[in-house]
């Protein structure tokens, strides 16, 4: 098998597992119990706090653990609604945002409050002109994916940042980090957002498990009510197993950051140079804008989801675009379209999305070989 | 050690592990991906809902999976009032409710429903008459919780659901079934519940992970909003580890239900019998009424605080109560106060809580010589 997928989810490495599964068997105490069982339970979350804190630059108290990204995602845009709870706002976020950003502000919208959703240019990172015009004393939120999860397009945050508080914006900034944590260094104070939202399992953690990030000062109103953890600000018993599998995971990174970026640099120049060699029509969405962990390849007159099914039989895992969004089949996806993709192209984009640590030259050398002798007779069918 | 407190968190067992890992290590797709990963995934999670259906009696498309107990909880009660977004109505729970019924609740409250606490009788059960006159038309939800989390008072909700159902009651019945499922057998139809609460870490498997039954036909406004996951009623990429583990630590004791609560039956009996013969003056608080995992013992004019660390000091783990609960110690529980317990009684409460596989008869004996030997001591402090 060679799987390609790793932005739809990836693994927990076996050295990770060793030493983290005491926490489900062993060290298995509620983080909440007063005795030492407890305790030590609740010494690994706080040393996996401190650990995942100085990955992120902030401070331990900055971080509110989630059942994952979606959660995270909905936590932070639901904040703006209790914020202002008797009188209907404006949020603004972009068109090529992930469904767990695009739900929650379509339900706001349901409830009166006006949502803006900024367009993208041609590589697929927001217009930042459109989006300066686009606020006002009402705009109570706004919304950005960091990467993006379908072309990998990177959208300069902490400009964006700067200039909407430069032009006098105070209401608060969110930004989806869920294909950036774990893959960039980070350090969240230089981003200048009040909000940010991770998940553990995009970045060798278990599924189950993500954090958000709170600016401190930034007052956050909790979804999710009951026994008080995580300073009210998010109830239910901690889960020690996954918050201790995250922080190892990214801590795991942290120091080689940079090293693993410049190996997943070299693994996609392969990937692009090679796919351009055999099929030189091809299009890399977002080239030049995007982080190398993820690639949009798109091809033309050709139906993704038989160049996905082809690829499978030989082993080979890809995607048509996001996971979450597959049982969407068949529709185009809303970021292709926003981008303006030429129509010949729009049926026919895969995502290879890679590991820095798990895929090797030889699993894109074998995507490629496949390709090589998939597309000729798919162009034979769709030209006929 | 002796870790005599199940009702916090229990451990996930090592023939659990060795098969439940694979999801998080080797079969990691993500279940909503096209391709063969996916599909692993995906049939992983069929096959968990299978079984878990299997063992409470209902429908696959009757469960959704959550990251918990407290989660399970917010999403039963406020898709009471997602039911009815523009008028405020009557919620109905009971003075003995764990923290994430009772805020939620309180939440609703802050929105001008208004919310009626039932008292309990004398047992810890609450009072089934007062219910029956409590509820009118205007009444969305009734929730109560099935085991009592610190004292194991198990209400017949099966008789109260038919007895409200009898006398014309046609809104909503929930119950929080937290620290029932895995410890009695369960035909969940019976209990004419509409939906009904479990969080796995309560029996063997990972914190993280729950699920609310929710009855056929019963409209769900989901809570958390994207990629549209679990027929929309709950997205997020989902638990594919969690979820086999709690299907299999839930049928690993379906089979022998019956045997395992006799067996802790038997340890229930030993305990209490130990206890009552050193310390006659022992309360059970909800003694008759109660499941044997769970037995909260009240001694006159001790600090549980005091008794609680001294046994710590043994090595023996046990509680003053929920765990949830423990960050307001110092602080009488409202399940002891909402009992009527005597004066004497309130600030020594201690709970025991034990596993059907993992408890001996020895655990037990050694809490009952630790309290042979610390009670008077602590009774010659007191009474100076």
């Amino acid at each position: 098998m060679v799987y390609l997928d790793y932005a739809s989810t990836s693994n927990v490495r076996p050295e990770i597992m060793d030493i983290a599964q005491k926490y489900l068997t062993d060290v298995f105490g509620n983080p909440s119990s007063l005795h030492r069982a407890g305790l030590d339970a609740e010494n690994a979350v706080k040393k996996s706090t401190k650990l995942i804190a100085r990955a992120l630059g902030c401070k331990e108290c900055e971080l509110i653990f989630t059942s994952g990204g979606t959660e995270g995602n909905n936590l932070a845009i639901l904040n703006a609604f209790f914020h202002h709870p008797n009188k209907a706002k404006h949020i603004i976020t972009s068109a090529v945002e992930h469904h767990a950003v695009l739900a929650p502000c379509e339900h706001l919208a349901n409830m009166g409050w006006k949502v803006s959703y900024m367009p993208v240019t041609a590589d697929g990172t927001v217009d930042v002109d459109a989006l300066l015009g686009a606020w006002d004393e009402d705009t109570a939120l706004i919304s950005l994916i960091f990467v993006n999860n379908e072309t990998g397009a990177v959208n300069p945050i902490g400009e964006i940042a700067a200039r909407l508080r430069a032009a006098g914006y105070t209401g608060l900034i969110h930004t989806d980090a869920t294909q950036m944590i774990g893959k960039m260094s980070i350090d969240v104070k230089s981003f200048g957002v009040d909000l940010l939202t991770a998940s553990g399992h995009k970045f060798n953690a278990p599924k189950g498990v993500g954090f958000l990030y709170v600016k401190e000062g930034t007052a956050l109103h909790p979804m999710i009510l009951g026994g008080g953890q995580q300073l009210g600000r998010r109830s239910g018993t901690l889960n020690v197993f996954g918050i201790t599998s995250m922080a190892l995971a990214l801590e795991s990174k942290r120091a080689r950051q940079q090293q693993l970026l410049r190996h997943v640099y070299g693994l996609e120049n392969h990937l692009i140079d090679g796919v351009k060699a055999i099929a030189p029509e091809v299009l890399v969405l977002s080239e030049g804008a995007k982080l190398p962990y993820i690639t949009a390849l798109a091809f033309p007159n050709i139906k993704s989801e038989v160049l996905l099914h082809s690829l499978e039989a030989k082993g080979i895992y890809v995607s048509s675009g996001s996971a979450c969004g597959s049982h969407r089949r068949g529709k185009v996806s809303h970021v292709v379209e926003a981008m303006g993709v030429p129509e010949t192209y729009r049926d026919g984009v895969i995502r290879v999305s890679i590991d820095a640590v798990e895929t090797s030259i030889e699993d894109i050398d074998m995507l490629i070989s496949a390709l090589k002798e998939i597309l000729p007779k798919l162009n034979k069918v769709m030209g006929e």
